[in-house]
């Protein structure tokens, strides 16, 4: 059997297993196959068809797991908040800086001055870190300009993220995001104009692969975001939702109701809406880049979601306001250290929960034949140590697609 | 007036200013020119004498600071501890892991399996992660070793680091670091080795530069602790200490006593112990490092610190066992977030009180003429930044010795 490449003499952490510590799929003498860019076996040398590559890779007993994704990322914006961050730590209050023009208000302002191509360039920096630690698919929303056009801007941006770098770029229209000071005053008269005007304006340029709100005291109502879910539908787009982060509107189960992809933040979730999620089959996004940024204390309910058996995916959240991060690894540490998330849990928190977040299951967060060929091939002498280091990057190759 | 490279049109923070908010010494149109490695003038282009330089980099407003400092790492050791904190996760206890060959005695077996090859090796890539944030000295502690000939291994291995890499290494002989099984029950036949048999056998081959101990009643009392700050005096050693990470065993005041660089941890620091630094000129080395991964909630007592003008470092303690950490530019960030230290603490922290809490203060640290040029050159609109960020590394060039 003819294959492009072929990576032999590896070990493969292949995502495909079931239950507690099985699920990393280890094999230990392993090899991958690519054909056109796609896997044409992944799993133990023993088992594989005779296969005469055009190229075979030896991999000296490395580790491969599939390419790594982000799957909750504001990695498009302008400008940053360094500056508000340093006025907190030296005591100002959110009054003060609220004066100074800080706050979320802020990003909208920057990112609504910026080009497109500003916006590129400002977000590729942090792509390639997310690049050079063998991330392979990212996500990213809209949700900075809260107009038409600076909400169709965004997209664009982030649809030429995936034309500039060899990288599978997921997009999520977020114009429920926040308030815009231009409707102060008229809440429901921006989510009118977020379902009525934005949202079939992105859908026909083909902008979005998703649709997502902030469903919170200091966002949008669950009638809001019903309204938003209902506008999504109609445009065929599946739905995701920032729910439960800083309060209990029961955004979960209201996503579930909806057949979200995820669920993301849900420090405050409670059980009912975990048993909603588990019924849905919605992915728990959790974001511990943010809960340690805010010094929140109040952990997400893993233990409930582990009895319900929900998916849970892990991802950077990178934002400009709540969580500048840019680091999946750092991710996948401060899941175990600040969420007790075993190192299985974290790894399928960045590999197949999180393809799964995405609505990419079938293509993408496994090594299984027929998935796109995206992998990170690793320095270690086992998957923990992915999880266990910070800051050092145990990348020796990413390949995706094939190359 | 000739030099041999002048850095022009750049930002500097010289970290040499007094005073809150001050201490940055921001400089805006600055400039730093080299003579035989060292700098010869650092500031204001305005006041700088007329140079001829044989080299001239264009920074293009650029910030550059003084190499950073990372003054409390175990860089060198055998193995790692991936496994024993994948158990943990998992939920197997302490009791469970010791039996598994777990804990400290675990990196002890390891490192004095290791050649000092093997050591070299495997501190390299630590030591390369630090280096590409624009790491330019490096203290490294022994420890692990815990009998002469692996504790001259450790130390000899450290001082191989700064031929290996362009970059300072300054060593800490922590022979009392742990208690190995052969000493199960003679703590004092222990200290006794230390002070008459390892310490003199390392000052003779001129091993170290200072002298650590672990006072803690997992470690060493404090009686112990001023026999072996007296055998370091003896051979002329400055001192430091690990004390009141675990608890108040007045370490910090007993450091103090005997003059030392730095007292490092210090969450369980008092009042007493808070002032006898200040009046020592003691510095106070915060690990948030270890504090995050051991998931510590007391905190140091910032406040006391800040009113007894304690000069404040901060360091990766890089180790296998409670901060397997190798970002300085992480280490800012926890300082910030978890500590709530402001962006100025911070940046003094891994450059000017670095230096100092290795009494390396006249040679490094600061930019100021006289001193080594070791620089880091920085893609940032403000130094900020540098602590904002989570997994982004701006570096744009790091300059040691002037090269
Ligand atoms: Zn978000
Ligand atoms: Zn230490």
């Amino acid at each position: 059997m003819r294959c492009d490449r072929l990576w032999s003499d590896a070990r493969l952490a292949t995502m495909t297993g079931v239950g507690t510590a099985g699920g990393l799929g280890i094999v230990d003498r392993g090899m991958v196959a690519a054909v056109d860019g796609r896997i044409a076996y992944a799993g133990p040398v023993a088992d594989a068809p005779a296969f005469e590559a055009d190229e075979t890779i030896a991999c000296d007993g490395r580790w491969i797991t599939p390419g790594l994704i982000d799957c909750h990322t504001h990695l498009v914006h302008g400008g940053d908040r360094a500056h508000e961050f340093e006025l907190r730590l030296a005591g100002a209050s959110y009054e003060e800086i609220a004066r100074t023009g800080g706050g979320i208000v802020s990003t909208m302002r920057t990112t609504r001055a910026a080009s497109e191509d500003d916006l590129v360039a400002s977000a590729l920096p942090r792509l390639d870190a997310l690049i050079a630690e063998g991330a392979t698919t990212v996500e990213v929303k809209s949700g900075y300009g809260l107009e038409r056009e600076a909400e169709l801007k965004m997209l664009r941006a982030a649809r030429r993220l995936g034309k500039e770098r060899p990288v599978r770029i997921a997009t999520t229209f977020l114009g429920a995001h926040a308030l815009p000071p231009e409707y102060a005053d008229d809440q429901d008269g921006y989510v009118a104009a977020v379902c009525d005007d934005m949202l079939p304006a992105v859908a026909t340029e083909g902008l979005a692969d998703a649709v997502d709100a902030f469903c919170e005291g200091i966002g949008f109502t669950p009638t809001q975001t019903a309204r938003v879910f209902e506008a999504a539908a109609a445009q065929h787009l599946p739905v995701k939702l920032h729910a439960e982060q800083l309060s209990n509107l029961h955004g979960a189960a209201l996503a579930a109701q909806h057949k979200a992809l995820s669920a993301d933040h849900l420090e405050y979730l409670d059980e009912v809406g975990v048993n909603a999620m588990a019924k849905a089959g919605t992915v728990a996004t959790l974001l511990p880049g943010a809960y340690y940024f805010v010094r929140e204390t109040k952990l997400p309910p893993i233990d409930l979601l582990r009895a319900a058996g929900v998916p849970i995916a892990l991802a950077t959240d990178c934002n400009p306001g709540t969580s500048p991060l840019t680091s999946l690894l750092l991710v996948l540490n401060m899941g175990a250290t600040l969420f007790r998330l075993t190192v299985e849990e974290c790894l399928l928190g960045v590999t197949r929960n999180a393809a799964r977040a995405l609505g990419l299951q079938h293509d993408v967060g496994t090594l299984e034949a027929g998935k796109s060929c995206d992998l990170a091939i690793w320095d270690i002498e086992r998957p923990a140590e992915l999880v266990y280091r910070m800051g050092l990057n145990p990348l020796h190759a990413r390949i995706w697609r094939g190359m």
